[in-house]
């Protein structure tokens, strides 16, 4: 299938069957590590690229137990009944390292996936954590072109995977329990300072812990600085970053979630901080990929699995500075691509 | 002067004077960005690495005002007084961006600078952090091999750079305000977890405050997990994060600090940590150099700088995929290295 027939079924399928199995086998070529598969998928990424943006693109983390999968299936079955297209795709750092999946698989939501305007994809369930969070994004961009209206993606708590989250949305809300010490937790972790909207869910349960917790977080932002706004002038065209409390999943609460969004989407729109959060993820997705690409290299590189072991162990027995080594490795890498280059000489010399 | 003299004027000089001039001659060396002069400088790094490991590498950092130079004046003076010799060095964030320097000048530690058996070193006043962290690892082997007992690195609070101080030592000290607040945002920057000791200084301003900040840090380091032992067999040969407090810096201040510091080594040179995390620092500064290095030749590759305007705005434009730009300008790096090494194909293929 070519570029121009993915795009087509994607953007004006001819039926919701036919436009589901194309994300699926977008996504599919997304994912694969074939070399010429890349290329396909490399063309059809710019082909997509005009198709997607109009899009919210909502990131969602907590630690497990948090009650996520809950919160996110009544938030798409919510936003499907006022007429939303809703996606899930998911960040699951355990996923890169066991092959399988915690997140995402679609039986923990199965009110909301038996809907036709729910689409739920599993983390990618190998590679790195960068490699993961490369498929979901442009899987995110798959979706966009298909015609969702709220891509939301989700991570568990371990720091790395909700900054990649952060990097990669547009909002970003931090699920809390109303414990002691959990949101301690997320301050250690610099998730804390990148949230967008704190979520105390489980309020039910012990209202009080809930508000001691709300209270809590609110003075720890403020000391943080996390209120720290650069247009004092203007107080009220820049979002404030918020702690709501969310007793149970229905009623006034998810009714409440969804107008702090909107607020924050209008706001942003309006102060042009959504455009520039959004080309500022770009741009530093690119040099991620770039950074990542570079380092591949070099460790693919036969000149350097050559010489890296007696250099290493050069270093750990305090034979050679890290710096020295790596000066060398640097050396090494580069000759080798020159030597490999020469070798093949003549078609480049038949170039000039 | 060749590598046998510097190493021989270093180590086991004919006067103070002349190892003095050595030191700064090397340091200079090390610092310098010139090619030839590179070098030179891996030959005496590598040459002077038997004459070191043998000092305690102790990195303090704390807020701007929270009495660092005071501090580390008052404790240098304390280890010489016992027969020690003392180093201190810097590694000052400002200077990577103002081409001045806030920490390190010896007219700050003028108690400290005139006695012989001090050496303090301004933090390299060029380059980005990297660099200037590398800058002084190297300069802190210098110190090592002209017999310093003991190397200060010291830095102030901005995060990234307590990281690499804390990359480098052997023990990490952080000072702490006794001030509400001033813990949190050593949690938020991810300081407190790197910390071996807490010192909350000035406690004799206000000892309420002090007692009341030493158990906020105690329970905060208990939530946070940092007092946790692998080991739970032999907790008495495992160090344990500490906060002590000072009341001024004369007389116990700086023999429970000196005690707490010594029971540190002691317990990690006996339990295998303190050779097992100069091996890891080792490693990773091999690898913190490799990945600059990648990048800085790729930044540097003409063909790069040819293409990265345009894609770089395609990207923004939402034209370009940011993966599939950063595919493109790894591919104009790679084929431009091949390029290049066609033009001198001769050569090459005279090799083959």
């Amino acid at each position: 299938m070519d570029t121009t027939d993915r795009i087509q079924h994607l953007t004006a399928p001819a039926s919701p069957a036919q436009q589901r199995r194309a994300m699926a086998k977008a996504i599919t070529l997304l994912e694969s590590t074939r070399a010429d598969h890349r290329e396909q998928a490399d063309a059809l990424l710019n082909a997509l690229l005009p198709h997607t943006g109009r899009c919210l693109r909502l990131g969602i983390s907590g630690v497990p137990g948090v009650g996520k999968s809950t919160f996110i299936e009544a938030l798409g079955v919510y936003l499907i009944e006022q007429g939303l297209r809703v996606a899930v795709l998911a960040i699951d750092p355990s996923s890169t390292v066991s092959g399988g999946s915690i997140l995402g698989d679609k039986t923990r939501m199965e009110r909301l996936s038996v809907l036709e305007s729910a689409y739920i994809r599993p983390s990618p369930s190998s590679g790195n954590l960068g490699g993961v969070a490369e498929k979901t994004r442009e899987a995110m961009l798959v979706c966009e072109a298909a015609g969702y209206d709220v891509v939301i993606v989700e991570t568990v708590g371990v720091g790395q995977s909700e900054i990649a989250v952060h990097g990669m949305t547009d909002m970003f809300v931090l699920l809390q329990l109303p414990n002691a010490g959990d949101d301690l937790q997320a301050i250690k972790k610099g998730v804390m300072e990148i949230a967008d909207l704190v979520v105390i869910n489980k309020a039910d349960i012990d209202p009080d812990a809930a508000t001691r917790a709300r209270v809590q977080i609110q003075s720890a932002m403020r000391l943080l600085g996390m209120h720290g706004n650069p247009d004092h002038m203007h107080q009220d065209t820049v979002w404030q970053p918020q702690v709501m409390q969310i007793s149970g999943l229905l009623g006034q609460g998810l009714d409440g979630f969804w107008a702090a969004v909107q607020e924050f989407e209008r706001l942003n729109q309006a102060n042009g901080r959504f455009a520039a959060r959004r080309q500022q993820q770009a741009t530093r997705w690119m040099w991620e990929r770039i950074e990542a690409g570079l380092k591949q290299a070099f460790r693919a590189n036969p000149a350097v699995q050559a010489a890296l072991p007696a250099l290493q162990q050069a270093v750990l027995d305090g034979q050679c500075a890290p710096s020295v080594a790596a000066r060398q490795l640097l050396q090494a890498h580069a000759a080798t691509v020159t030597e490999a280059a020469g070798a093949s000489g003549a078609l480049a010399s038949s170039v000039n």
